[in-house]
């Protein structure tokens, strides 16, 4: 199994491309999109994307990841094994936050010409460079045949949340379709029961909210801070757009404590 | 095989998560999305969506579908069972549509835990407690094992239609991508002929439009009333948006009268 | 396998009629989409993705497109069969660029009724007509059994560069989700090499940029000419939308000259 996750969209053929080049080289993959809406070149909303939806696909599945603004200059094209997969895509950071939590046993880089097309254009790596790569993975290829293995992949600074005293401060990893806004401070940080009154510091606001465990708990256009499905703390409105209400973007700065 | 329907949209690792789960149950199941673009919270969009699939698929598809503004609270989670397949998803009337055309058998609740993942979180059932119901269900569960048969599933009020001397009232179910108006107006309720003329009462308009089959058979941008592929009555411009140069959104009252 | 292009959208039961149709027919058959995401009725614009994408497929395969303005009008339904596979659509010129490039051997018309759903609505051949095909086609029904040879498919008249000394004139095929201007010049058409200065004319604009291999040769936000992915011309602006930038649009004309 295969799954893609990409910043190509869906209006254009390269989704297909990547598709068709891992069926013929595999015609029995099966290929599950994960997305391929993601911001162009937003690298940190892919990798918590990937990082929420590997968890809950089978042992030995390939996780093919594309968002590549550096495509034709020198940065690498690495494969990571996991003890759980297999991660293929550019090393700009966009594997390592699902890989780590996989528990990464060794990195290669993607070297060897034999597992990719024969003609590799300066612009799409996806289709011909990363979509060989990971039909080879899922059809048996050992990682190790693809190239030399690599001790430094890239690691994002991002992912850091700084505890003192009864205050938590982090970011915005990601604004959902719902509006909800994603941070990067996990379950594990806080200390919260339902019910808890927090302040929460985020771009032009400053709220006091409660800390809940359900959308419908607030209000309609109600804020709420609780723990989202993916582990992340969250701050929705009960059905409306938190992100655009509160004028917040990925990447925002973001500061919570009890009160 | 199992359908899927949500207001999750493309972006976000939502539906990737449900399609992991259902794959980790039961890898074996052929996953087809019938969409995942719903507007928010939509009920109405989503039962009329559903409605128009189902009727295309074999015999025994299990038909996953969320659009859930109340998750987390007490609205039930049900299965309903047909002559002809499955329905899976909150008890708010999304599925009902679709449902009542395949003639409705039984309705149980899911409520079994062996049937849903370990941790339940408040925010997300479509993959802690509809992904796995399906993907048991299509594994071959007899629905009745999911939890106890319940005999008022929430039914939907805004399907009906009054007739009333020549005059049709119903509302629009849905805008298509086209742009098209569609109301809940079926071919059985009306009995005009090809090229008959109609009067249209519908948000701030009054239109005297002609009755064709084509939508070819307006000039472009001029506007017909027509049977949709679905059986519903339909109001479209040739090349153009109707819902847009009319105004007219889901929910608005539409009157029909032959002239 | 069977791909699908259409301008049908993610957000209506459309595509998924479409599927379920097939895996009736069909329930065996491997769907691939291409996109739905086509702007509404842009035939050139599909014709040109469909082209992009099938060269990666394996030999065999059907590929089923519609965009389809003339729907429930004369326009002939057709399929055909090329030295690699099939295409399956409207005589419009949505097929005619990709079967090119495969090598055309037959073309026939999609006549027989045996073939089609047994009532064939007015708005959507999608389903009622060429879904059928593709499923039956790829269940091995041979081509001449579904209706008489044609030896006069629909041509477009959109791709061609008048090459008259150093300048290269043609238009504007696509805008893809980047915002990069993929024009109608070939690869083969040009002599230009790496760092070459080229002089292109284009919408509002007169340019002088250089011709390069990748994205990322150019500053961020600054143009580059390059052979795009799928061996044509291609302007870009690295990490920007140049289409939008330099208000170009599709069927735009372009002139390129080296100086």
């Amino acid at each position: 199994m295969i799954t893609l996750t990409s910043d190509f969209g869906l209006k254009d053929p390269y989704v297909a491309e990547m598709k068709g080049v891992i069926l013929k080289i595999n015609p029995k993959a099966i290929l599950i999109d994960v997305t391929h809406e993601i911001e162009k070149f937003n690298i940190r909303a892919a990798a918590f994307t990937l990082d929420s939806a590997a968890p809950h696909f089978p042992e030995g599945t390939v996780h093919l990841a594309v968002v590549d603004p550096g495509v034709g200059t020198q940065r690498r094209a690495i494969t990571i094994q996991t003890r759980k997969g297999f991660f293929v895509g550019p090393d700009n950071g966009i594997l390592i936050l699902a890989a780590q939590n996989q528990g990464i046993e060794h990195v290669y880089q993607l070297a060897n010409p034999k597992f990719r097309l024969p003609v590799v254009s300066g612009t799409f790596h996806g289709r011909d460079v990363f979509a060989p790569a990971a039909a080879y993975l899922d059809k048996g290829v050992q990682p190790a045949e693809f190239g030399p293995e690599i001790k430094d992949p890239v690691t994002p600074e991002y992912v850091h949340v700084k505890i003192s005293g009864g205050s938590l401060s982090g970011e915005v990893l990601d604004v959902d379709g719902f509006g909800n806004i994603i941070t990067n401070i996990a379950e594990k940080d806080v200390a919260f029961k339902e019910g808890d009154s927090v302040q929460v510091e985020l771009a032009e606001s400053l709220l006091k909210i409660q800390f809940g465990k359900t959308y419908a708990q607030a209000k309609p256009k109600e804020p709420i801070l609780l723990v989202g499905s993916h582990g992340f703390m969250e701050i929705a409105l009960n059905q409306d757009s938190a992100a655009k209400k509160l004028h917040v973007k990925t990447g925002d700065r973001i500061v919570i404590m009890g009160i």
